[in-house]
């Protein structure tokens, strides 16, 4: 193991054997160290070579972290294990269709290297050899000239790197590999293999010389156990079908001939190889990679397929005994009358939303949408009668299966039936969620709207409702200083007063009007137009309209310097106050400081109740 | 379809048929219901007498929702569909090492009643007859006085409600079922049925005559979905060990005896009966339960097969295909530094915090925990160097894993052996959850350290870091009212004047200081001793110490009303002004009132400071 990956696996207190996953891996790896059973293949001197003490364990999370025990850098021929990936490429290069009129996908009963075919002339499945050659032949045909370079690079996608080939192993298995020919030549007799016989045996020789490592194996494996992303590289690799079909040939026919007993005991699918590899794979969980040369009768490693069946024994993984959870894929469930979005409004605008904005819900969704998620989110809606907008929040939504997205575009198409919309925000730029997107609502007419955060989407939500209702209408000449929440209750003398130190300023869009660090030198009231208050990574923290104001914190022990950007949205205008007239106003009248601290406390404290009913909803056990 | 389940399943216009799953489903049932092939079973005339029209479908999610249309409710004998869930109670009642030396588990190519057994002399499998029989005459071997009714409630118990038996289909099937018989016969002579073979083919005949509905095949499969616990009634019906053998054996030999393309082209674990049922399973996703009596030439029903299979393709529904993700379990990741406990502090006790509270981390985790979600956990601890306290929080942990709570406690035990502790929050009493931790840390010293919520497990980490440094001596006899942050900034002079005004009071541990709903008319400030402000509902919002204070959201607008109660959780003194000391104070000095609104302000925006950091981490795409 290297440096490096000792300290990106450091454990709570620096030491690498403390992260649990690891102690655990390191404690199976001594366990079965000493056992010395088994044989290296010795069917060609180059195998025989390996040494029979190397031993690694590796372990790839579906986020792309891998766990190494061992000897987990030392390079091997793939072997059968080849198998496995040659298949899934076939069925993304050639098709579903093609692969299945040349190879069937029932556990044989019979070796490995058996020459007998089923009643229909098919190999029995793609994990026997004349299954694996009659696949070669496939993509062989399908691109005589360049047939393994494809292979080498679909295998070294899924490993995460490029692989090399052992040239001895390959020239010594293409010169002693007289069975397999034999094979070859009775496919193509039954014409399961219509390529030059040589050539496609070759892509096959050669696909089974390939270096990899323990390491890379366990990343192969959790390609397959992500749907086809290799999760170290976040590359799309293959398509979940094939992933699917790929896995179901691995559970029925990967390491027995006892299909049953295999899934039965163990539920893992997998498949070896004679240079001593494992490949196996928790769908949504993790690949397991193991490397051990001594093999068992059947071919399999000896020490491999022991800490594979410990794994799956010691932490109860069988692929059929999965927990679920609908509930935490929706974070968080409410009406816009609950919660507004970040916009200060007009306390005639907020009059406005109290009353009609239960026409809008939002739902926060988060993690893996499957299938059941979608039907939870649908059901989750089923009691709103007068939905006018959905919100549906996708910025913690990691993927989307393609059942749920089928749901999801049924949904949209009811919610419009019905005269709603739907709204859909937080989808990340050329993400596969946003493909997903893409390819479902392609015809313009079906489309949700789109906004790139949810802020946006619920501001955009409650100005529809605002506008429905005329909200807007006596507030567009301007809001004066009489209706602004920290002038409240000032005696009309001392407004006007005040109005004799305002200065009105306008601004541009997209003008800052005030810079974060900068001194705090006065308040602004918006009279006219939309400002947005941004930190310097460009989060925006809240917008406001006429009748609000910002720059108020400078009022407090604290806020001499300006927190925030604040961005004029929309050409604006302000009256603005400066601190040293407000102390001016202030000094004359001990009470006026008084009112307006005393509605700068209820302002803030009417942030905090909104900050403290979204705090309950998203920490609230149903989301 | 009953009215009561019309409404439960009223879309999100009122209309029924808007829900894109029972919209989709109610498509599927008329796409095949003029489908007339395939023959009612006739082998005995019982049977022959269902209506061939019936055709009902049914879906029931993990979270125990049923979705029906058609003839969901007309009840037909369940036949051959009890096959699996007779295995699965076998495996429960007498153990899978003495099933397993009783019956197979490998696909058989042969036909559901051939008489021929394997090469040991076991059955094949439990899906063909002669596996079944022998499985029904262990269940009877252990329990002859009672095995049917053992059958029959466990079977009701996976269904939700008690079962009936068709006693007209159960005389003839005893009456005319010879080759059972001669089956039954054979076992006895391989010794693979040991017990009275009458009596044991007395208890195969009547599970077959119990009458179940599409509905309740629905929710049976659901009971599998859910590794056990019927999600309609919520019971515990059988372990997850035993649902994954059920599952594997349903997958391998439950619908067909080509185990190896089924599991390619549908994917989803399955059953049928003569009756016309089939059940099927998708592990952490949904039971599917259709009736059809129509039967094709290998005994499924033809239109509950078509269902099956065009549900499984349009929504892409194939049990490797299964999206994951971890992140998502971690809902919010944080140290004390960053998010404070809902406890008011002292200053000099927040300085200390702010310099130590590094030491502690908080992850609030949500969903099913599978085996990959606490590695991905304990990664997340990872770079913490100098962790004191770990403190995890379950409030809506759904379900975890047997992997899963294997990793947690050898996590305990790893930060355990470093000199830190784990502090446990928000398990829900009589719980699945608080039984696996009772299970696994049943031994004393072992023990993480158990909060029923996460404040309080905050507030206990806080006091913990403040007591080892010695934060709370100077503050133990008391804190006077120039400590007190709400005055900050006042002139002595003026402290000293509402010390003229201030009474002290003492209230016992429970008293119940101020009353939701009473009017405000005083200003508490703690000097000694804690008090808690809570909802009527019990929910406390936050725990105040010396050095703070209390009911001062009475100096604001609309704060006439007390909002909430105010408990004294320990001997508490307080100093409390009254509102109308208050305003004499202020009348004599306007600048008073302003500099206490000032101080307001302050704390309210320092409170609201802290929300937006808690609603920050709660919505931020990495927990």
């Amino acid at each position: 193991m290297t440096a490096a990956s000792q300290l990106r696996d450091a454990g709570p207190f620096g030491d690498i054997t403390k992260l649990p996953m690891l102690r655990f891996l390191n404690e199976c790896q001594r366990k079965y160290a000493d056992d010395h059973s088994g044989h290296v293949a010795d069917y060609i001197p180059e195998l025989f070579k390996a040494n029979p003490n190397h031993f690694g364990i590796a372990l790839a999370t579906i986020d792309g972290h891998v766990h190494e025990v061992g000897d987990t850098s030392i390079p091997f021929t793939i072997q059968s294990v080849s198998k496995a990936f040659v298949f899934a490429l076939a069925l993304e290069f050639v098709g579903a269709e093609e692969v299945s009129a040349t190879v069937g996908v029932e556990p044989s009963g019979e070796a490995f290297n058996s020459i007998r075919l089923g009643n229909d002339n098919r190999p029995f499945n793609p994990m026997v050899n004349a299954g694996a050659i009659a696949t070669s032949g496939l993509i062989h045909r399908h691109d005589p000239e360049a047939a393994f370079e494809r292979v080498r690079e679909f295998l070294g996608q899924c490993a995460g790197r490029d692989l090399d080939i052992d040239m001895k192993v390959y020239e010594s298995e293409r010169d002693t590999g007289h069975r397999n020919r034999a094979i070859a030549w009775l496919l193509r007799n039954n014409e399961k293999l219509s390529s030059d016989v040589d050539a496609a045996l070759d892509v096959y020789f050669r696909q089974c010389s390939l270096l990899v490592t323990a390491r890379d194996l366990a990343v192969m494996g959790a390609t397959l156990a992500c749907n086809g992303i290799n999760p170290v590289t976040g590359k799309v690799v293959m398509q979940p079908g094939t992933v699917a079909k790929t896995l179901s040939v691995m559970v029925s026919a990967g390491m027995y001939d006892f299909a049953g007993e295999w899934i039965f005991r163990v539920g893992m699918p997998a498949k070896s190889g004679v240079g001593g590899g494992i490949v196996a794979s928790l769908p949504a969980q993790f690949g397991l990679g193991t490397f051990s040369p001594p093999l068992d009768a059947q071919g399999n490693s000896v020490r491999g397929l022991r800490a594979c069946e410990w794994i799956s024994e010691h932490f109860a993984l069988h692929m059929m005994q999965r927990y679920g959870d609908l509930s935490s894929n929706v974070v968080a469930n409410y009406q816009l009358a609950h919660i507004a979005s970040r916009r200060s409004r007009h306390p005639s605008e907020r009059a406005l939303l109290d009353k009609h904005a239960s026409s809008a819900r939002i739902l926060e969704l988060a993690g893996a949408l499957n299938f059941g998620s979608l039907d939870y989110v649908s059901r989750a809606i089923a009691q709103d009668q007068a939905l006018e907008m959905l919100i549906l929040d996708f910025s913690r939504v990691t993927a989307i299966s393609s059942g749920a997205m089928t749901l999801l575009k049924s949904l949209v198409t009811i919610v419009k039936e019905a005269g709603g919309r739907v709204i859909i925000s937080g989808i990340k730029p050329q993400s596969l969620i946003e493909q997903a997107f893409e390819t479902n609502f392609a015809v313009e007419g079906d489309k949700p709207i789109y906004f790139s955060n949810l802020d946006d989407a619920m501001i955009w939500a409650e100005d529809q409702i605002i506008f429905r209702r005329g909200g807007f209408e006596h507030i567009s000449e301007g809001v004066d200083l009489e209706e602004q929440e920290l002038l409240l209750n000032l005696k009309p003398e001392t407004l006007d007063e005040i109005r004799t130190f305002i200065r009105e300023e306008t601004f541009r869009t997209g003008a800052k009007i005030i810079e974060a660090g900068s001194t705090a030198d006065s308040i602004f009231f918006v009279q006219k137009g939309m400002v947005s208050i941004k930190l310097a990574s460009g989060t925006r923290l809240s917008t406001l309209g006429p009748g609000t104001c910002f720059g108020e914190l400078a009022l407090l022990p604290g806020g001499a310097t300006r927190s925030a950007d604040v961005i004029a949205d929309t050409p604006v205008t302000c009256l603005t106050l400066s601190l040293t007239d407000y102390e001016a106003v202030c000094r004359k009248d001990a009470a006026v400081r008084a009112i307006i601290m005393g509605n700068l406390s209820a302002l803030v404290a009417e942030r905090l109740k909104q900050a403290n009913a979204k705090i309950a909803t998203l920490t609230s056990p149903n989301g």
